[in-house]
């Protein structure tokens, strides 16, 4: 298991979940498609939240929108019905049209096989801005990719500078995918929290690691621009407002790990539980679970903790490398090593 | 039972409940007082969601702001929890305070009775400004009277003129208090969703009754001002974010009676259903019942009309009188009978 | 000047711009692609704001979504930073990805030619479903369609069934794009209000036509599905906020129209001002012009009739014609000229 | 000038107003009264946006709330006109009915002096739980004292346990009012962003100062309740959307001194500008100005940071005390200089 505490810096004290992983909630699984070209370093992260066809049976899901400078795709409805009717899929900005209409052939094809009417369905899709790695405007993650993350989605996958991560910029170091997971008991009962961001925020003199600003003063870059997004999966039986309460912390993770919340970020946050379903046929009243309001302060600290470290984890698994315009952009494994 | 069709006036062909009322919706009740001096003709009405402590097993409730130039206090929390915790309360601008205040005393008073503890609570009060006919810088409504309204509560209550619609104007004529109800079928079930509005809103050229404007080019009103309240009370299980769907539709039955939501007009609509509650203690997790969405259609339906008959009621149910400055706001009812 | 007075229904006494149409706002053109094959009736209508590059003089703008179950893309940015920087496009459900795609290669073709530097660019795509006229599994438009109407675009442009309003169904009957305008005058100057529909949204039986309702009792669609899309234009002075007040005031439109918001239809409204704009580059300090708020009625009230009347004229520019399954969909003027 | 500096504490390197205050804003002013008996510790703090009469010259503003779960009276007209019209008033949790009547009666008198017809006004009355220290059950702050905070406001007031602050806890020490202000540069002119907080939230344990946690491990509180509210005040031009997103790093603030935003804390933010006002009557069209969106990063960081320290001051000024149930709860400064 994989843990900032690996790598020498100190943690909260929640327990995680098996393998410090979105996917150690039972059912969800992520898989990545890279695009690696001398022109591109970008590509695609998917998001499974179970087995089966997400549109016959929705999952119930939330959306925050703490900084809505971006161009995630597919909100409306999530925040309308409450639900997830397809796999969550991250890319880089210009991609997510694209991406988008791989999602629906996706999903045709899915109903198709199932035998299920669709002529409508609602991706999510989610962004960050990699055009310091990736020649943005070609958009070069294309169906191909799309199925690829999607056909390889397992409980185990890779972080740090791979799929939707290839090509962003997090704190002024190489950012990437990063993961964390806590457990958390209730009523006698074991549930996980998990989460999977996409990094590309924040500046360098603001990182945050261990409670200190070991980059204080080395500015690497202008403002926060880019954007992070966080994708965050449970058992927990949450409501879609509860979820929403949940998903509202997963900025505290992001502060506590010094950023700021630039204007030029866009912090998206979509989340969903695999405990409570929407079926789309039979009887009208669906029985659902809920949490006692006042039993959520766990999973709000569980939602920070682990979005902080998840954070950390994109920018520790990933080396430095050159930028597009031949700026260095560091590894921050590397770059603590040398304090 | 009381219907617009007793006047003439034809409707849509949904069932009502027993009495056309909130109350039909088991467990509700409804009380007024009124203050009625030389330089008052104001009050307050009171919503209760049912029997016992709504402190200590709380509502799932929504409410929707189609228009927030308005002074109703205690929707904030309402939304970010989902729930309501004490009766509605409705009453004129000025005086949300106070009755904020006493609806505050009621509370503790009914938590020390039955042994909660209780240091905090959030009471709903609505309001409409019924400057016209009221001494409104002088605020008539004491604990006293909401007391009364709260303590009068039954199935039966009265419309028109009365309780927290006493001194209200609406399309030019005597507004007040209205009430409709519908019944619903699903899965071989029969719910119930009922309405309560204060009315205080739109022109008098505007209004529409039977899908035709009598009054066109009669401006009773310069410019539409007021407001109008909805309280909505089902035994529909939903959960907060259904609930707010389905009050969003009661736009849908001011619209259909002629107003165009002005800009001086505060339109709020508040819900609850008594199908799910949220209790203060116990296990963590609490089972709730919601509806497949796709067949919320039925109560978009049924909220529209028993608002739109409801707003109807309020000045049916009301006779012409003299303002505070001497000028004659007829009742819908003789006007419509001079026609 | 085409009004819905012509095919003698009344319509409201507010003055019409000079064509009754959207591009009656000075500066806005309007254009359509429309895809006609055995397989496919579908298509694409752009909005352009005025003229220039909007990525570089952005206009401000807003967006309300009164039912969000639908697939319309790039609101979240839009109501972050209350600005359009792109034409907006109108498609089909399935197509908004490809849509989207093609609008960032126009934008970025658009920025190079005018020497911008652009790597992240937000789209609007707004999106009805024609699937009972279009196999809408094949996404049918293309960049080319899309390159099509921006590039047709003009101050002309026709009603009823084509563009993105080729297949879609309204009431029952042919649906389409319809239009319609409204001038106002404050401080003793002119301004006009502008609004574009598509329109597939409501049931046969609801439909309200010159405060009847001439087909109740002829259920044309078992529920009301579809969508139904408003674009507004306007030169009024507004802030981003003032323009969604004014926004949510077409749902007035549709609902005096004969719409109940049903579930299954998404219900997005979009609107911009040409009077006051946000450069990318200069001073920090922007001078902008509002409207004291309560000189805003005149507005919502312009909104409201001049939905209605598009609503209307989008049906009444279409002929009946077959669907996908053989059955007629009736155009409206035939079925009136019946009655 | 008071800095948490001044107590050995590292701060930010953005230069402060002149005397690090809220009051720094150019017309704003405070003032407190407090109740201090055997029985309460509580009292009532007010902050007037500038010289005249808001009602006649509304100051605009903007709300955000990060947790709902409080009884705030007045956002909801806030946020549809984005406009305050009043004195923001903070005071205990259930004495907000009272003191908004009491600012009611304080904003006729107002307009009757200055012969301002007024019959419907907007308090925005603020609150967090001061149970602990004070029988918050007996209302005991009264119209007395709404007029005595008010008429004795000034540049200089007081911090820590005074006013609204005098009863409240804040990371398991004694809470109160702080407050902080930062200096922006734009276009070559001064602008002054200020901050006043009533500190109520946070467990000791997470309480970070100077990057450290020194109370980790001491838990002070079972669980983060109380609540937190942010008055933010500048000169800088803003429209009531980018006041929202400033107020929305507020947050950042919190966070930054260890909040996690807990289910039991309402955190709210309330913010004005005096550099844009939305006047009574006149012309139709009203000048405004704002900033170029990508120049808001400075604002952004300024708030986060002058929160942050604002927070930190509220408890640095107060001394330890027994609460009701005669448990100590410490003071700060004398905790840190234990360690």
């Amino acid at each position: 298991m994989l843990r900032a505490s690996s790598f020498g810096i100190p943690t909260d004290s929640l327990p995680t979940g098996e393998n410090n992983l979105i996917t150690d909630v039972p059912g969800v699984l992520v898989g990545h498609a890279t695009v690696e070209t001398e022109r591109h370093r970008t590509g695609v992260t998917a998001v499974i939240p179970g087995p089966g066809n997400p549109f016959t049976n929705k999952y119930v899901a939330a959306a925050q929108v703490l900084n809505g400078f971006g161009k995630s795709l597919g909100l409306m409805q999530l925040q309308e019905l409450g639900t997830i009717e397809t796999p969550l899929l991250l890319t880089n900005t210009l991609n997510v049209g694209l991406v988008h209409d791989a999602a629906v052939e996706y999903m045709l094809r899915l109903c198709q096989a199932d035998g299920t009417e669709c002529h409508s369905v609602n991706p999510v899709v989610l962004e960050c801005n990699d055009a310091s790695m990736n020649d943005i405007r070609v958009r070069a993650v294309k169906q191909e990719q799309v199925f690829a993350a999607l056909g390889s989605a397992g409980k185990e996958f890779q972080l740090g500078a791979v799929g939707a991560g290839r090509g962003t910029i997090c704190h002024g170091f190489k950012g990437g995918i990063g993961s964390a997971s806590r457990k958390i008991e209730l009523d006698g009962r074991e549930y996980t929290l998990g989460v999977l961001v996409q990094t590309n925020h924040g500046r360098r003199e603001d990182l945050i690691v261990g409670g200190k600003t070991p980059f204080a003063g080395q500015d690497g870059q202008a403002c926060d621009k880019g954007s992070v997004i966080v994708v965050l999966a449970t058992d927990l039986p949450l409501s879609s407002r509860q979820l929403g309460r949940v998903l509202r912390r997963a900025g505290a993770g992001l502060i506590r790990g010094g950023s700021f919340i630039g204007h030029g970020s866009g912090e998206v946050f979509v989340g969903f539980t695999t405990a409570n379903r929407m079926p789309l046929g039979g009887p009208a009243a669906v029985p659902l679970t809920v949490l006692r309001e006042d039993t959520l302060d766990i999973a709000f600290r569980a939602t920070a903790f682990a979005v902080q470290e998840a954070v950390l984890l994109s920018m520790l698994c990933a080396g430095g490398e050159f930028d597009r315009g031949g700026r260095w952009v560091p590894g921050l494994l590397e770059e603590l090593r040398k304090l």
